[in-house]
């Protein structure tokens, strides 16, 4: 592959592979795999992209109009501060707002923790046409749930197969999903931390609580792993994003968008109207 | 006012006048009446608000999180192709996805039907901290269906007072509710239905209903006039946006989102934890 382009499959290059449990420490965080090579080529690569993204979107929304049911569902997981919401402002904001569907979740509310765990879900996955992005999911339900014992073991254990049948039910009904580890390193971690510390404008966004989670994070890093290895499959691979340089990140998060939609390949309806008809009423009025 | 400089308050300058019925005949579709002159400045002009707008947002966002119930509520009405969609893209589109909901409002389901006409707009109202746009909205409950006799005449005298009362119940909500007539005359309407007509990735856009609706262009006209002085209230203004120039539709709604967003001046909240204390923490691990 020449260096610095774009590979012709990232989805291939950066999916998790079946069969075999990974071992995260051997991901690299600034890692660089394919693609743009320094912040500016990257920052300029995505905003490229930008068009041809929007370009898909409407083709498929506008399919949607008469009856394809396809659509994208990106799952962004990863640990305080690996950038799910930043993902979500630069690349899910490169697409018409009208098509999108972000959802945010958090701890579970106690409405929620009465239903099973995939419920608050389902009542947020995208409608035909749409491209959906969900940050955190229901994984947090094998992920955090796990490392702070929120569930009995055994009950964790069910819901890596719970999540396999439910993905399985979202191929059958042309949901693409698409779900992104974004993998930081644990000293990138504590520099965007001080840095919500540092920035008036960015403390909010920090709770102490960050800091005792940030003493689990081997025990994340497990869960993580088991997930992944668990719960990926091709009708709806984990991919792993190096996630230390944002601008990286963003740039694989988009072009695994861009490669899965051109494979999706939606196309605008044939009218079901008389073209010339309706012209030559419009000129006669 | 200098030349092509921005008025300090669009909203002003936009504003149906309480009291009177307009006559829409007398505004200018093609006016630019502050702001940029034209396409070129416009655009830039547009752009550069993107910033501010998302920086509002997030600091409006920020607040939520803290209790603040406020948030905004873009409501956008015109004829076909008058640029509703347009400005959801161009506009909202500036700000972070993850803090939009936008809703385009079709001909109402059988279930729909089955329910008041608020019912369907109450559910997909902004929640605390995001900005809500309508693409289209419980206006055509007294627009369409008035045109089209879809109701009993009495029903629909009902409904203005309805849609006064409701909005003012969102007033007392803290919800900013921004409603924009965008403005096109007939000519630019025939010229828009001809383009979608002429490109391949635009006729799925058109139908032949369109052409007849045009038919009842006065009606519909009229029944904006009625709606428009009936349903305008200091807490839920109707602004009339001139339309027929698209850059300048989507400026004016943007600097009108602008005036508001500044107006409300959202607060990132105070740390409600010690920023030193966790900083040490931090640099101790």
């Amino acid at each position: 592959m020449e260096k610095g382009k774009a590979p012709r499959d990232l989805r291939r290059l950066l999916r998790v592979p079946a069969g075999k449990r990974i071992d995260l420490s051997t991901y690299g965080t600034r890692a660089t795999p394919a693609g743009p090579k320094n912040k500016q080529a990257g920052r300029a690569a995505t905003a490229r992209m930008g068009k041809r993204l929007a370009d898909l979107q409407e083709r498929l929304w506008a399919a949607a109009t008469t009856g394809d049911r396809r659509r994208l569902l990106l799952v962004l997981q990863g640990m305080d501060t690996s950038g799910k919401g930043g993902t979500v402002k630069h690349v899910v904001g490169l697409f018409n707002p009208a098509g999108c569907r972000v959802m945010g979740f958090k701890a579970p509310t106690p409405e929620e923790r009465e239903h099973h765990f995939l419920w608050r879900v389902e009542k947020e996955l995208p409608r035909p046409g749409e491209i959906g992005a969900f940050d955190r999911s229901h994984y947090e339900d094998v992920l955090v749930a796990r490392v702070r014992a929120l569930a009995p073991p055994d009950e964790i254990e069910r819901r890596y197969e719970e999540i396999n049948r439910f993905e399985q039910f979202l191929a059958d009904d042309r949901v693409t999903v698409i779900k992104c580890f974004l993998h930081i390193s644990y000293e990138e971690q504590r520099h965007r931390l001080l840095r919500r510390l540092d920035r008036p404008d960015k403390r909010w966004k920090f709770s102490p609580g960050d800091i005792d989670d940030r003493a689990l994070w081997p025990a994340y890093q497990e869960a993580y792993e088991i997930a992944l290895h668990r719960c990926t499959a091709p009708h709806a691979p984990w991919y792993v994003i190096p996630a230390d340089r944002k601008w990286y990140r963003d740039w694989a998060v988009a072009r695994l968008l861009l490669e899965h939609l051109q494979a999706l390949d939606p196309q605008y309806p044939e009218p079901d109207y008389d073209v010339a008809e309706s012209r030559e009423r419009l000129l006669g009025e």
